[in-house]
């Protein structure tokens, strides 16, 4: 099974940043180890390069952009969009081989998503699909953290949702959370998990549905898409006033976009996807409200459970699995033939 | 010789806190490498568990006391006080496997003590002898210390007060200190250093006792009784003015007690005793106040030595050993012998 | 070739201070990864000794000097001041082999020299020749900078100057300076590059010589001495104003003194020497103003390229080298040479 020391799983799309965020001024990431430029051409097309110039090792997002072209702030090389280096002041000839690495990079609306691997395999149809977001009849709001911890434990906390009851008992979670039976669908497409609890439903959905007090039926569904992405969702039936949810029922779609920066640390975006309030700017903004500060109760949690890993030194020990694991332990298993392929190759 | 790269020694008592630094607030703490989590059950007794819960090794510290169960904070495992697990949300039966490790424990105030080995060789027996705590002609004040050091360091200097001429010349120490011969008992059971001083006492001593400018014997012992603890105390004996001292000596009797957090982290517990002005609150503020000062100068000699030995990269170094290393040396060769025996088992 | 995982080169003679830094007061300094302390006896002498004490490795530049004997803060050895240990308070006799490293050190104003290699080595006739410091025909001023990076990237930068044209473009350089045809002359004795620029003088050299706006020849120059030193120079030709610069050609005379703490550190001295204003004191402060400017520009992207080193996991980066590397190169490679000579001996 994967842990924090599987190799990072180079062949995925990940979410680079949001698209606000790259614009002509040169921006360094880390990408699952690999310092990147980001900026965007004249024409505003994202681009992203290896950061470290061929030459001397120069981050080449301290240096300048001339048009579309990228000069080392150091020995001023000259690299086009591509990452061909088409310039070298001290020399006539710039020899064919001198290239950054060029990194496939797709602009999605809100995110720019980023293919750290081979290139030749960056297939734009594997993109994971983001349902909603040109949906009239959903709107949409979205953050980002970063975690000091293994985005497998991030992929592992949104699969096993049973700690709500305990992390998020003044967010999401109800007392009756963490018993729920669940059912799995684990194949090889699938890893999803769902769980029908009966409740009181927690303030972030009673509120801004008004059905505070009202007992619920919450339908609570998480599935791993890729090392990128696990999709959460709630779909609520009121039970005490049944007319509430009649027409249909409200939905909350949580999309967790999660970008290794390195295997200790992790970016952390999501986007929070409903189906009622749609022009309501009050629930819009509570509930992004009350989610950031579910998630960060989150983050807490994984960077507790990093300084475990980073502090104890107690010579043997092995993680139990639970019932509630079936998904993680599957994600865990992925991960794993996914790191193994890269490396090796198919059987 | 044992140095700081030798196995930390399990099989034996430390202390683990003093007695009211265990409520029923979880507190989490380091002993030997590895992380522990401590409290008291409703009924007063301390207990000291492994601090990373079995599952997801989250620390149970960041977790709740519900009743003696403890509860863990991401996934709601239960545990007993013994550590055993008692209780899984997500399922149903709980494997009887499943357990935290439980350390021996034993509160004898003003401290607990613990065992971090094998439980099956933690005799109450083996706890180190504190000779004046319940004894009405003796009276007692302490305090605590952290060292960013080895504890190795920390016990040779306990083992060879030569460096009091130089370390605590404004404290404990005289320049005739250095200089005094010493008297050592070393076999299979002792490791003891004595000397005998005529000397005009520091004012740590001569202020409390109203001998100030007096000449006096000041007869130092020092003996090493475990990895967790050393001895030291000095018997006062008046000699210009004699009828000072002729009821009964005056004794101060220096219990150090050790702690390894890991091999460079140390938490240094000591206990000062004396036979006279038992009920003196000035005499006994000025104690502590004058031997906190003095083992403060022996923290920053020993966090110098550590930041030598992680700085310095001269590529071989090696001690070399003086007359007053006799006690500090059997120390570590003993140290060594228990290391290996605890690894390798007894040849 | 060399580069910052090549060991350091020891044998070779290094700034270890400015004179005046070195005084009755103990200074405690890392030389090639080793810890010294240094100071000056009685009669102003100045020395270097290992810092760290025989004994129980001590740092004796916490310690005291006692006339010119070396009394180590912890157990009390003295050493005299050449590093033998002249006494131990516990015991009578002191055995012969009891020692400190000595290093040979020179002082030739304005700076300390040391030797961190083999003692029998250390030829005065070694020490590089600073050529104008007791010229009369001559003024100097200097300074000092602290580099968390490698010296071989320092060297490198000062052997390629094309990066004037980029990291200087507002101190010492000219856009046309990176593409100004480069002559080298490289050898067993020699690494040596000139450079023809015809251009209008950087504000550096245009305002103390008051030829702003005047277009001017640039010769300029670089020699690689030693691992510790590269000499950079410019002669300055008007050619607007021939008259000028008819009399004598003023030149700047750049001694780079470069002392590697560690592998990743390097303490970076600057020695400035001009032939022209030589009792100005406006122009002595502009250039020193000037220069530290510059050459802070120097460490920002070393200190880049030393992050990127350290961060950057890409698992294969080679470096490219460029014409404007020629003296780099030989400098690498003269490194590696001497580097394997002094673990391995001549072939």
């Amino acid at each position: 099974m994967a842990n924090r020391d599987t190799p990072l799983i180079r062949n995925n799309w990940y979410v680079a940043a949001r698209s606000e965020e790259i614009t002509r001024k040169l921006s360094a990431r880390q990408y699952l180890g690999t310092s990147t430029v980001l900026f965007r051409t004249q024409d505003g097309t994202p681009v992203a390069l290896q950061n470290r110039c061929c030459h001397r090792s120069f981050p080449l997002s301290e240096s300048k952009l001339d048009g579309d072209v990228l000069e080392c702030g150091y020995h001023g090389l000259r690299y086009d969009c591509t990452g061909k280096c088409i310039g070298i002041p001290s020399q006539k000839k710039v020899p064919e081989n001198i290239r950054l690495r060029s990194f496939p990079i797709i602009e999605r609306k809100p995110f720019i998503w980023i293919w750290p691997g081979d290139p030749a395999l960056a297939d734009p149809a594997l993109l994971p699909v983001q349902e909603f977001i040109d949906d009239p009849e959903w709107a949409s709001i979205g953050g980002h953290l970063k975690i000091t911890g293994s985005y497998v434990h991030l992929l592992e906390n949104l699969l096993d949702l049973s700690h709500l009851t305990f992390v998020h008992d003044k967010t999401f979670g109800t007392p009756e959370y963490a018993r729920a039976p669940i059912e799995v669908k684990i194949d090889d497409e699938n890893i999803e998990v769902w769980r029908n609890v009966e409740c009181t439903l927690p303030p972030m959905f009673a509120k801004p549905l008004g059905w505070e007090g009202d007992r619920a039926m919450r339908t609570s569904g998480g599935r791993f898409v890729s090392p990128a992405m696990v999709v959460n969702q709630a779909i609520l039936k009121n039970l005490s006033s049944p007319e509430k949810s009649s027409d249909h029922l409200p939905r909350v779609y949580v999309e967790s976009l999660i970008t290794p920066e390195t295997s200790t640390s992790t970016n952390y975006y999501f986007s929070i996807n409903r189906n009622f309030s749609l022009d309501d700017d009050e629930v819009a903004k509570f509930l992004l409200e009350s989610t950031s500060t579910a998630f960060k109760e989150d983050v807490v949690v994984l960077e507790h459970i990093h300084k475990m890993w980073e502090s104890d030194q107690t010579d043997s020990f092995y993680e139990t699995a639970i019932a509630g694991d079936k998904p993680g332990v599957a994600m865990r298993r992925r991960l794993k033939k996914m790191a193994d392929l890269e490396r090796h190759g198919p059987d």
